[in-house]
């Protein structure tokens, strides 16, 4: 017999029968997280799989292999070039482009799609613009279940061609998108599909095993610093959770200092975190660079900013010129060529660090969350620097070069 | 004290002192391979980084981690729903894309460049179209040292993004491509830039570990068939060079079957192989849908072609319209959107499907060698299909659509 599931709501703090037709509070609308009975967990080393790795700290209970695409065990690289430059401490990039759909939402999917499928879900969905749509039709794919994808009715068709080569449901939708979104869920309930979309509470679960993997791969030490791009929250609360999980079990003795950066072009949670509001207020259109963390509306702000609050964490932004110079920095330096958004870590961490001494002893981590090469039309001609050469004097030409 | 490094002419069975910057027979003109002495070797498996895994069988005699950008450790995904659909035995995927610029390539750059530093070089360089180039160039930044990227005039600026990042000197340049390829070397010696192209010999040993963990990814078995897309020649040789190593060592008793695949539209080694011939001719202009194994003068081809004999392999070529079925096959029915050139290996296995009956105990390996998303024009309009609603009717359009 399976046990009964919950979820929980972390303002009302109410515990809810696990339905995944019914993701949100019914009191407050905040989006429900997924509740833990007490217990000793352990991290089971011997496995390789995050999944199987870090099973007592998800929310499955068995696991199925084939549904897997080798999420996980990303790598962990010292930045030694980065923090020479800049004369700052140890960082490291958790780099999430190695994965399958080249972003951390696979992590999220992941654990989504295992529910989904031990609860003999039939439907999957998901609302998003990018990252998150493809992520969801890979998996979907694999699992071979039909997969709804929802998307903005402007969105360019070069953008769907890496989502709709899996071949979901795909339907370019006509009005608002934030509409869209809570709309999902009603459909959802519906037809029967589950929509995993971006605060959901298995995804967030799933985001936790970067958190663990980034404890281990400092030798199971906490780092100073987590620098995390902001967009729904839900990247935050997982990574969050995650070090929570470890403090609650003993194995840690306090959280790391999370920072939470958006692009200044659509930054609600900084906005709210700087006002010193409880609540983050919608905004009405995002304009920046770093289109993969542009929500007007997160749905996972409140959690978020409540969460930062508790743990004297902060969210703070930056603007897209120092977003395209901090992509620029990574590439040039280390050879790291990642999303706009994934450089608003190292843009944050530089805009702080115009302020504070960091101590030599520290250990920041910035968490990259997707390949550069998902939004190569953000970049410029002008970004690069291209020559030009006959092959008859190219020799010439190059010694005025190097 | 350095002890003596050689490189080998596989024609021609002589020896020469390891020297960066001659790297082709000077009687025959074949790119030289590295030669090991004769001595145990064994596969170090509580190493985690590849490089520091398969050290005993590689070209270095140390390791530089501050070189590494994370390579390595790819997924083996078991492919049931392929299986299942065309009722073959068990396929695998290795899937390359988990790599630091999403190819293969960086398995080679990742062991080249550790020559490189180790050797004092100050210059590299490399000549490419695509993956190649991004790949070096993402090396050589965290490496630090000066990075040519030569590239021809009439690529698309849009290709160059992903590499221009990185901030090579970055070359365009007028004039025969293949001739380009060639005089890279001679400007090379001039300039002191060692370039490392397409065959040189530390990218093929690096190609070895690909087939190192496919070995152990089996669970210490060889694999009855290996699909790998051919261009250069220099993938396929490093990977039969890698269960050449495993079998002189005594690990394995045979090799698995090794299977080369072209696109036909620019097929010279498959030509030559299904034509009985010794050599590869030249063609004049490959016209494939599979850009980045689209080379018309493949300076690896014979050394491919005569190991492939030897070993009782294959080279065979597929339509463009197999390759463009594949990849869609791969993406719907498996959640793996790779390249067009990845996608060969899926066409070639059903290619020869048609006419063989595979033993249900025969597992099968592709090598996806990059990410779709690297190529992501390479798809057209007519591959997605999209469908669009109105929010306020979407539930009613759906109930059509699933």
């Amino acid at each position: 017999m399976r046990t009964m599931e919950y979820l929980e709501c972390y303002f009302c703090q109410k515990k809810y029968s696990l339905d995944l037709f019914n993701l949100f509070c019914p009191d407050c609308y905040e989006p429900l997280l997924y509740h833990y009975p007490p217990g000793k967990k352990t991290i089971n080393l011997e496995k390789d799989w995050p999944l199987e790795k870090f099973l007592d700290f998800l929310p499955l209970s068995e696991l199925i292999p084939d549904l897997s695409l080798g999420e996980g065990n990303t790598p962990f690289i010292k930045l030694n070039r980065l923090s020479e430059k800049f004369g700052l401490p140890p960082i490291f990039a958790k780099n999430e482009a190695f994965n399958p759909t080249a972003t951390f939402k696979d992590r999220g999917t992941a654990v989504a799609i295992q529910k989904a499928v031990s609860m003999g879900i039939k439907r999957i969905g998901t609302v998003s613009t990018g990252s998150m749509a493809s992520s969801t039709a890979a998996y979907g794919a694999k699992a071979g279940i039909k997969t709804v994808v929802l998307v903005k009715e402007d969105i360019p068709i070069e953008k769907l061609f890496s989502v709709g080569i899996q071949r979901p449901v795909l339907v370019s939708v006509k009005g608002d998108y934030g509409e869209l979104f809570y709309k999902s869920f009603s459909i959802g309930q519906k037809l029967n599909i589950y929509f995993m979309n971006s605060v959901d509470p298995f995804r967030i679960e799933g985001y936790k095993a970067i958190g663990f993997e980034i404890f281990l791969q400092l030798n199971s030490k906490i780092p100073s610093y987590i620098f995390v791009p902001v967009s729904s929250g839900g990247h935050l609360i997982g990574l969050m959770r995650a070090f929570l999980d470890l403090q609650q079990q003993g194995i840690i003795p306090k959280l790391p200092l999370f920072i939470g950066v958006q692009a200044h072009g659509c930054s609600p949670i900084a906005q709210a975190f700087r006002q010193g509001k409880l609540k983050v207020k919608r905004i009405k259109k995002g304009k920046t660079i770093a289109h993969s963390i542009s929500n007007p509306d997160p749905p996972g702000g409140n959690i978020a900013l409540k969460m930062i609050r508790e743990h004297d964490g902060m969210i703070l932004d930056v603007s897209d010129e120092e977003i395209l110079n901090a992509q620029r920095f990574l590439a040039e330096t280390e050879g790291i060529f990642c999303l706009p958004a994934s450089a608003t870590t190292l843009a944050g961490l530089l805009k702080i660090s115009e302020k504070k001494a960091f101590n030599p002893r520290d250990q920041i981590v910035l968490v990259i969350t997707g390949s550069g090469l998902k939004d190569v039309k953000s970049l410029s001609a002008s970004q690069i620097n291209i020559n030009h050469a006959f092959l008859s004097d190219l020799d010439e030409k190059l010694k005025t070069l190097i």
